[in-house]
């Protein structure tokens, strides 16, 4: 791999990083997705990219740090797709619920193993570092509750429950985990290709918000 | 505790076990859950429950098998619930449908940590045992795929994309995981009693699955 090669996922980690970090981010992710981040060690990471294990430390304080800065920064690269997909769907609350829906499922099904750690790992991170991870967590949660109450508001979705905050909380919860929960699928193996997972995904979000008039009631 | 006394979670852990062995799950599933399996070691087992670290050894070979033991009796036990609360609700696939989300939602809500170790440490097994519960979460899913099909065959279902195997397995996966996921709540803190709870995701249910004059349509 040279200083200019793309790493095989096409995201870029960590954020505003050198050739050699990305390098390191890309070998710890494949570790920490395969064998978990308890049982990798510095020297597991740095032996898969050929260095030193010493040469971690002139990048990150320690595998914590790392493992931290990662998940923090795949969050943060979700946040902002995630944001980008919506703003580009217009204002209709259904279209901007599905262009979220596919953006996360593009997310959870394209880039397994980063969302795989980035979801089942960042509850291991101590405190102050996961209440950072925890903060961009809401944030999607909140774009999500967002369009359910416009949709609410505007008479396009009815919500299983009531018009209230609590139900698009909820709902938008129950949305965001149908999504990630895709990155845990690697053991089966279903056979949908990821462009038709994302218009199932997507018919149920739009059945789970109550949307009206899209053609997701089952009447 | 006296020998006599239940643990305090209701379930009597392992199958089968003495109250010795109920003891050091109950311990066990507590570490397991707050510091993670990989950072628990037998010494914190045994400490935690007034024992000798030798002790454990005399009840199970290896912190490992403790693991998988406690994993798949939970799974054993939630499918024998499962089946139960399907078969006392009667012949009709919305209520049978409504049935095994009660119980779900009951077990991941109400018994938190047990489900919370079960569904997040089943994957770092070995292949073997991982194998054994992996073909208990397959009966599960099944069950509720079972349901979908039959509605969808008689009509009170309008599986989301289709009246086939493939699509109810898929919502199923979905509905089962919506349910799995509240046991992950731990750190946020939802305003919603577990009854109120269950009614909600029996709701969410009702419409993946396209339930129709069961009043959870939207329009």
């Amino acid at each position: 791999m040279t200083a200019e090669t793309p790493p095989a996922s096409g995201l870029r980690l960590p954020i505003g990083g050198t050739s050699l970090q990305s390098r390191i981010a890309e070998a710890a992710i494949d570790l920490f997705y395969s064998r978990g981040a308890a049982a990798t060690t510095v020297r597991d990471i740095t032996a898969a990219c050929g260095l030193t294990p010493g040469a971690l430390y002139n990048h990150f304080s320690s595998k914590e740090e790392l493992l931290f800065v990662l998940i923090r920064d795949i969050h943060q690269l979700a946040d902002e797709g995630l944001a980008a997909a919506i703003a580009a769907a217009g204002p209709r609350p259904a279209a901007r619920l599905a262009a979220a829906v596919r953006f996360m499922v593009a997310q959870a099904g394209g880039l397994r193993k980063h969302s795989l750690v980035a979801n089942r790992d960042f509850t291991s991170l101590p405190a102050d570092m996961r209440d950072e991870v925890t903060d961009i967590r809401r944030r999607m949660r909140s774009r999500f509750a967002g369009i359910l109450l416009d949709g609410s508001e505007a008479g396009d979705f009815v919500l299983p429950g009531g018009q209230d905050r609590l139900t698009a909380s909820l709902t938008a919860n129950a949305i965001g985990m149908l999504c990630a929960n895709i990155s845990e699928w690697t053991r089966v193996d279903y056979p949908v290709a990821l462009d038709e997972l994302q218009e199932r995904y997507v018919l149920m979000a739009l059945r789970l918000a109550g949307a009206t008039g899209s053609g997701a009631e089952p009447g």
